[in-house]
């Protein structure tokens, strides 16, 4: 029952495409980079650590079609999407190991593992954290289809279901592409955990109203303050659970944290299609005349976190600096 | 150009169907008390005032139905929403007439021309406030079609574009029912104010990057102490504008304000059906084993409001209680 987001073998890609979920599960085979790069811009793949290791595996695919130097393969992926920090460190780590002549393959591999067990760990760390918060709402997907496996912020809520956790999940929908209502319930309704979607709306009404004891989101790029990217309505979560002393968790492995950036000011939001806002299935829902903003991501100063959830444990946004800089675990950083 | 949600002759209730909107443009031709009833019920007619003036319409129909007790009547009006306090005052307007032997198609169009009148002085007193702010933020919809004409929140929108201001509207789409892309989209592209749709999620994302000059709303019960009810969503933008200094200004006629109730702890919430959250145009988009709650209104308490904009003026919350004892200007309360 465990969801796997994609995984290798002989030259092939395989990824679940997430926007056929919940309706159908399609798998897509991929043979070459650029179809690697159009699944991530599409969203075939989407969530930072996902679209990470994808990317890495797209690297994989160009070495072995021969055609592409390591910068150009890299380039190619790195631009399809602008904000998550995985995507440039799952591309660098192959490409390091490319141009080494080592296999590309295996560092691929390797990273994929260390992801996962990055997200495993996320778990093991944060599941304490719900022992008094049975209500815990979350936004987006960062789940095992946003990671690979576990997941970011509902790899706490497994680990601790397994340790029979009595937990029940509010699942903001997270409009335009609804990855809440169409992933996150999916992933939980396979795991039979306890859930109920709500329009983004609507989370704000239930913090103050007290059915919430904990949010927990993940991220798509963390800066060495605490101050985070992560899918576009996270701030306002972030601001209304503060305002009602409900404690406020990011989850991240270490690919999404982003050492060279000092605070959230510069991190690059990427605005999306407007037609992801003004229509539907193929149908319009707003007049001919009207245009659409839609940026995908927002962050949210440090200031509204709690702590954040790593591999190596649960930190405040104060010790962020500090553990990032003294951390010896291997990971190349981006070029 | 103008809009008009609705309008009475012959004892025919015309409706514009506000389910339809934009893509059409449909009007359902009422007779029947039951009809009225129904299309409160099930939204094809919204928007405290406007309700409030179709259910005096409806009173009238009963009326001429000759079938009913003026008490049935008002039961089966009031029964069908819970959170609207104009719907009560509405109906009571016309039973208090059709109890005293008076006509109640004269108490009706009364009433009606008193909301109409009232969100038009909305427009005029709270115009100013629009000087310095060129990007207004609104949620759901507060236009004509929530108000018969010129509307609570748009009506200063309206009044400052006709005495040239340079305004740009922040449209909150507003799900699950998207009254916002759908109706206020549809209202300001009508008339050619500049506006852009986003997703509820990107109303933080926008004032925190200073993008956002107020945020006006309108409301469907309004308590003496200032706490008001509104379509969900609305306290989370409270909430991120006091965050961010940012003016909040509730606009509503007196049919809106409830002057028996203390505060806002006891508003009735109505809660709609699931599927107006699980589904879109008839498709799933949640898996079958997900369920979902759908509360359609907040209570957002007044200490987030900066003022209100009513017919007599723009009111601090703390001055409300006073203003709303001494008014001596007509109104029924409800029974």
């Amino acid at each position: 029952m465990r969801v796997r987001a994609l995984w290798y073998g002989n030259g092939v890609l395989s990824l679940i495409d997430q926007r056929a979920l919940p309706e159908r599960t399609v798998v897509r085979r991929l043979r070459h980079l650029t179809d690697v790069a159009d699944a991530i811009r599409t969203m075939v793949v989407r969530g930072a650590p996902a679209i990470g290791v994808a990317a890495a595996y797209g690297m994989v695919l160009a070495y072995r079609e021969g055609s592409y130097t390591p910068a150009r393969a890299a380039r190619i992926l790195v631009s399809t999407r602008p904000t998550a920090h995985d995507l440039a460190v799952g591309v660098e780590t192959v490409r390091s190991a490319w141009e080494a002549d080592a296999d590309p393959v295996v560092a691929a591999e390797k990273y994929r593992e260390r992801v996962v067990e990055e997200c495993h760990r996320i778990g093991i760390e944060g599941a304490p954290l719900l022992k008094r918060a049975h209500r815990v709402l979350t936004h987006c997907n960062a789940g095992a289809l946003a990671t690979v496996e576990w997941g970011t912020a509902l790899s706490p809520i497994r680990v601790a279901r397994e340790r029979g956790a009595d937990l029940f999940v509010w699942v903001d929908e997270t409009r335009p592409l609804l990855q809440g209502s169409r992933l996150t319930a999916w992933e939980l309704a396979r795991e039979r955990i306890p859930h109920a979607v709500i329009v983004d709306n609507a989370a704000g009404a239930f913090m103050r109203t007290g059915q919430v004891d904990a949010v927990i989101v993940g991220a798509d790029r963390i800066a060495r303050n605490g101050d985070f990217a992560n899918k576009i309505g996270t701030y306002e979560k972030a601001v209304v659970a503060h305002e009602n002393g409900i404690p406020f968790y990011v989850a991240a492995p270490w690919s999404t944290f982003d050492p060279r950036r000092s605070s959230g000011t510069s991190i690059p939001v990427e605005e999306r299609a407007e037609s992801e806002v003004l229509g539907w299935a193929g149908r319009r829902v707003a007049p001919g005349r009207s245009r659409a903003r839609n940026p995908a991501f927002d962050v949210t100063p440090a200031r509204y976190v709690t702590a954040f959830v790593t591999p190596l444990g649960v930190v405040a946004p104060g010790k962020l600096a500090g553990l990032l800089a003294r951390r010896t675990s291997p990971r190349p950083d981006p070029a």
